[in-house]
């Protein structure tokens, strides 16, 4: 049975908040019940209870809510897991990405991917490119991941075929056509767009290059767990974007 | 460049409508514009546009919602691409899944497991069981599928660590222990639930083999490709199921 | 006790649907369980059941899903009664409204500021100008309504100072400054926008006129009346319009 | 026209904040852009800006949102305005409710009602009635309000027929039968009931003596108000309470 070890990243729950930490056996985890002293953890499994907290093995949407560093205002999880399916990745795909921002939706892509697949992702800013690189190298998302600290620019992938894009800039719109370029007969293409402005922009430009357009929020509600008394938390996240889903068009 | 073959899938896209479809030389689709000879597929690109049809290569989610048989109301993609991530399933993960029904959810979780993951999934009603196992094989997602015609019974999955469980049968309450037993330490287990009275009723019976308890409904909300009109489709779906996600607790 | 008489309106609920209908004594309601004939109903009270049926005395939210006549998409009942309150309307209020389209917003209107308000709307098309004529007469909203069965124009309604005004036309950015000298300092405008690219243009004309704006829409989800089974609906309105709100501000 | 006069109401918008202040002279509103000294308002119409601030005649939402003092959770506006508008409400019409709670419900169906009508309302804890005694006098909706300061009890509204009524108590099974009694035939019914196990039990008790139900969920959805990056709020209220309502069945 998997136990934990000095270096696991672990995630503690105290009452209703979540944090993800990792054990290093001279830290500890300090909180208005009392400390952790993580070498107290080492050797047992998780999913345990110990003075009030409950400590788990961070899934992939814990890491990106909790543990990565971010230089910009992430991709949410319910937004990626849907985008991820939407671009039809599974085992093996090769992805097209820019920007990669933080590299939240990297992440959710190169686990979808796996190994034999492979993820070339564009971040122009030196900054956020690096918080990217650091974080998918910290969290073992950097394997199938091909980072490039540029603005997109088809040169630096030429001659791959793409099974996939996935492109959350301010301005798409002028990429339409080199990102049509590179990829693969009726692949899927997706946008992330946080106004109503760049939809009915982008609207504008996928002709004839994309068709099947779907636009789609995605929302979420949660719920008190409380048998008794049960009904929705009292406030919900109203927006993060819209996205939008095109396939390619053969001319 | 992958072009269309006898025997592919294609996804037909007509006004606002989608059709999947197979591709047999000696057959056709007829519509209000026509028709179109399949034969007449062959050889050519996917993505291609004749005579005001577009013609894709269906996606998952595509294969799901307009290709498989039903003989049960099926999990929407929206619910399955979200499980899928929650469960935190990525390559070479084992899952456990009951009741089938009609394989939708399988198949999401077929892709997200790969090649050297499994999926074993229980399904006891004969007739429902039949229409699962032709439609996994139809599609391609039975190599990694165990799919057993039965009730739920621990004793065919002996030995077997899950790193993950999904539950959808109208009472699962019962199983909560067994499915505990089957489980890696910190495993996540989803449930998919229509009713808050299940919702209400399962809370009673996580404890104290689950916990990090999560309830959430997924909402999904289109909207009309008009760049001037830009607004929400006039209807939604406003209700699938409930979602509760919790995680194995050590004992 | 309050009697159903001749020429009465009723609310009939079977099942699932209901109905608005006049109670003729030589006349009847044929349903799939039967035969209601109407000259049965008279003196007996409202809501009463009989084969199968209920009689109810129907709500002004009733008049206007299943009583009047259409020749326009209806405003629905959700919106107008969330715009009535942000209106700030009540008894004596004088309210100016244009267009009028089928007269749903206006009962709710004329509702809402009583026999000593006045509500002044203007319809430019003839047809539609009829049909809302017709409607507020049939179900007795007509004596504190005055309507015009024109464009909207200052000079109809000179020297009168309103209370609030409400614009559901498809262009309404001209009419700004028009309305603006037309309403009391500080009062409420509302407008009715069906589409995000009318916000927009709309925003851009406010300016010096009104401020204090919000926009918002209204979802109303309804759920299944089921104790055993409790869920909401499996459909809903997913969008009818965005609401805009704002105060005069005086120069 | 109507000037800003000692006493009057006022709400203030600073930024994205609004207040409501009442008018007093030796009085001043400090914010961070300055000071507002109220008597250089006095004798100025409502509606205009000073300093970065505007000041506005307070509609009644406001006067609910930024103005009652508050004992218990309010009902929201959004609720009260619908609900208002579902329990038929206008000029002249005589509504039973109870708990009256901190009285933001009891304004709007004040204001409903107009000076021909009455709420008669019930509020058993003392504190929580002095409240709201007092927020209904100082805000002028105590001439058509009788509030007692009791348990709902029949015995005290003896021999009035009421044609709505709206119940908002942790527990109100037990008053159905009591309400029925009181109300017209065919008259509408609304509960607020915050959880679903609520909703459930509640369903249990109206047969046979109230019909027509419907149970809905008022959800409202805020936009930024930016034309060239028009999208929704961030957040949003998830959840304030279920609305059922209901009609009178005669037997």
């Amino acid at each position: 049975m998997e136990t934990i070890k000095e270096g696991d990243f672990i995630l503690i729950r105290f009452k209703e908040k979540r944090y993800l930490k990792r054990v290093e056996s001279d830290k500890n985890f300090s909180y208005k019940g009392g400390v952790l002293y993580y070498k107290d953890l080492i050797g047992k499994p998780f999913g345990i209870s110990v003075g009030g907290l409950q400590i788990f093995k961070p899934t992939l949407e814990e890491i990106i809510l909790y543990g990565i560093k971010r230089e910009t205002q992430i991709i949410y999880p319910k937004d990626t897991f849907f985008i991820a399916k939407k671009l039809n990745l599974s085992e093996g795909k090769v992805l097209l990405e820019f920007g990669t921002g933080s590299g939240a939706a990297t992440m959710v892509f190169s686990s979808a991917v796996g190994e034999r697949g492979r993820v070339y992702t564009f971040e122009r800013e030196e900054r956020i490119f690096q918080t990217a690189k650091s974080n998918l190298e910290k969290f073992g998302f950097s394997q199938n991941v091909v980072i490039f600290n540029k603005t997109f620019n088809p040169a630096e992938v030429e001659g791959i075929k793409f099974d996939a894009a996935f492109i959350d800039v301010r301005e798409p719109y002028p990429y339409v056509p080199q990102v049509w370029e590179l990829l693969k007969p009726s692949a899927p293409i997706g946008f992330l767009l946080p106004t109503t402005n760049q939809v009915q922009e982008l609207l504008k430009h996928l002709n004839p290059y994309f068709g099947d357009i779907e636009i789609v929020e995605i929302l979420t509600r949660y719920y008190k767990a409380n048998p008794e008394r049960f009904r929705p938390e009292d406030t919900m996240i109203a927006h993060t974007a819209y996205l939008l889903f095109a396939k390619k068009l053969s001319m």
